[in-house]
């Protein structure tokens, strides 16, 4: 595993001072060899998929695991697609001249060794070496077991067309041994990994928060929130409401609680309900009057505090902005917070006081996502404050170098 | 220790909302009770000094933690400066229109509760604390044991003056369990510290790797090089590393180890060395053949690992500037490394391949330092990549939220 390591180190130097154009080739050769290589990673991925099956893996996650030519042209067109995206290396981000004359700038510079620890979806191994290798770092990646012949196989097919376009085949490594012992092993890689973006559920989280002595970044979960406010144009708002839960409930910026201000709860809550037939309803006294107690199951702290993921919707009636806040202060995972208003005071407020890594105002929770904020892609969506908060893209794979110009200057 | 995370944390929302003139207010009100109460500080101070005199400190560590008149009177000009600052809140980092028309743009707003754990200096329970209350972050200070009476007494003068413009007295919280325990506690407050930022020694940052599961941002060693390059300005040359080795030899940003290119080793290191007759010298077999077996001892490896912050240097003579190069990838701790050179192709790979928070040219490493840079004041060096580089100011207590402005957008 350290050597390993040092031979990601070794390429990280080499990525560095790559070009554009070196970089932009390397994905396309990468994308192209992964298309004609389908039938190898197809293989192997009937390999994990049997392993899988015979264990008696859900559905859910075989359907994960499982790859088509059309996936595997999918993954391809996402190398392509990172090609075409602005390379953020060499941007000079700030610079001054000091009354001394010292000139001085910040650069954006890779951070070097990117590590990436992730669960079943190999399409992860392609997507994060080219997000990776695009902004100039070597990619070091430890997929899980139930993927582990699809992750070699697609790993193989991504090194070989890195090497083509002249990049080391260490511009991608993956790690091979999905033992627990090497997981733990890798998150303690001090001086090799730059940055690890854990990609999975609670559990290896916590397990990164509690044995990792490298630097990353968590990509948590989205408890995200809807207030609907008193002066909410109620058609517009039952819309985004909808969009929020039902468009794809299994990621993590869906709606997870609805908050109704009183004074138009019951014609809102009346109207929305109609959208919300699949979903299971679970509230507070006031919603289950409205709706109905055999309707609307008594909610919890523990439901209004859960990542449902699922069709399943917290509804409470606040009565004010204020008790919107609080309940989003109290429950919220710091993702993504809406409000639906017409008063611009209420607006300025949530937007202001509501802690979350974005905040909307009439609009659906669903555009906290990379793509639709025009990055083009991402690696995930940072749920921390520090270094990247919100959608993580290309330019959160980078850091600033600070660049200092003399011509003889001593401090006095 | 939780009651107090919970003040903190409510505090921090009020900071938060704070306006540039209160909390400019409040640094003034602070600094003139801090002058106010200069007797009952320094009484408290003398009863420090006496444990630590009684126990057998050293006298450094006796300087260090001893007050005077005239060093809480420059505690108060601390605050006095950082409220002349710029306040980084409300700052738009960036911001556009989508193709939707869903109007992004992301906003300065505070990390929230900034916690710091610190060693024998009282000082910095004024400098952190000022500078978290002008970036709209509360302060939750954890000093040593050594210090404690004196933070005490000066915690206490800058809450009441917080009160006085009107922020609430927890904008500052000091923690005064001086216990390991209660220290591993405070690393493990996630949910309530925002980002930790521990000052002090290897044990200190060692002890934060291994139990912190709050955000952290890493204040580490200098171990910074020069290399003198075969085309550097000689006379220029020898300035620039007197003054990075002697001027203050004990800070981070010192230079450790002189790196000289083969062709002008002798000529500058026997000009440099007449300067250096404070300095005790280790070197390898070039530099102890021109300098003198009887001058300079044998480096080894161990030396030019070791961030000696005191007058001992590591000489090496290389063959080029990849040598030093390879030397800086193999030795440095990625804070500040110099080249001084006449070549614009030599400056050019040195700042483009050596990787570090700063690289200079021709320059002293003796400017990597918040206020050298223009800061105005800082609360430590980051050697860390994530969130901040290099020296840390007001902005790098902040963080960036995304808001994002609609009118009914759903996603497809």
């Amino acid at each position: 595993m350290h050597e390993l390591g040092l031979r990601a180190k070794s390429a990280s130097r080499v990525l560095a001072g790559a070009s554009t154009a070196t970089k932009d080739a390397a994905l396309l050769a990468a994308a192209d060899l992964l298309v004609e290589r389908s039938e190898e990673v197809l293989a192997a991925n009937s390999l994990d998929i049997d392993r899988a099956e015979a264990a008696g893996a859900t559905a859910t996650v075989v359907d994960r695991l499982r790859l088509s030519p059309a996936r595997v042209e999918g993954m391809a067109d996402g190398l392509r697609n990172v090609a075409t995206l602005p390379d953020p290396i060499g941007e000079i981000a700030d610079g001054w001249v000091r009354p001394n004359g010292l000139r001085v700038r910040r650069v954006r510079v890779p951070l070097g060794v990117v590590a990436i620890v992730y669960e079943n979806r190999p399409n992860v191994t392609s997507d994060a070496a080219g997000l990776c290798v695009k902004s100039g770092n070597a990619a070091f990646l430890r997929g899980s077991s139930g993927a582990i012949s699809s992750n070699i196989a697609i790993a193989a097919a991504l090194r070989e067309g890195f090497v083509k376009a002249g990049l080391p085949s260490d511009s991608l490594t993956l790690v091979e041994d999905t033992s627990h012992g090497a997981a733990v092993e890798f998150m303690r890689m001090r001086g090799v990994i730059d940055c690890l973006i854990p990609r999975g559920g609670a559990s290896l989280i916590a397990s990164v928060l509690e044995n990792a002595t490298v630097p990353y970044v968590i990509d948590g979960d989205g408890n995200c929130h809807i207030y609907v406010d008193a002066t909410a144009n109620l058609p517009k708002a039952s819309e985004i409401v909808l969009n929020a839960k039902l468009q794809r409930p299994s990621v993590c910026n869906a709606m997870e609680t609805l908050l109704v201000h009183r004074s138009i709860a019951a014609p809102f809550l009346k109207r929305v309900a109609r959208g919300l037939d699949t979903v299971e309803l679970v509230g507070d006294d006031a919603t289950r009057e409205i709706l109905g107690a055999d309707r609307v199951a008594p909610a919890t702290d523990d439901d209004f505090a859960t990542e449902f993921l699922a069709l399943k919707l917290a509804v409470k009636v606040v009565d004010s902005v204020d008790e919107a806040i609080d309940h989003i202060a109290r429950f919220g995972s710091g993702h993504s917070e809406a409000i639906l208003t017409g008063s611009v005071d209420a607006a300025s407020r949530f937007t202001r006081e509501v802690d979350a890594a974005a905040v909307l105002v009439n609009a659906s929770t669903r555009f906290v996502d990379g793509e639709e904020l025009g990055f083009g892609a991402e690696i995930g969506i940072s749920t921390q404050k520090l270094h990247a908060r919100g959608p993580m893209g290309l330019r959160e794979l980078t850091t600033l170098k600070w660049v200092i110009e003399g011509d003889g200057q001593i401090r006095g």
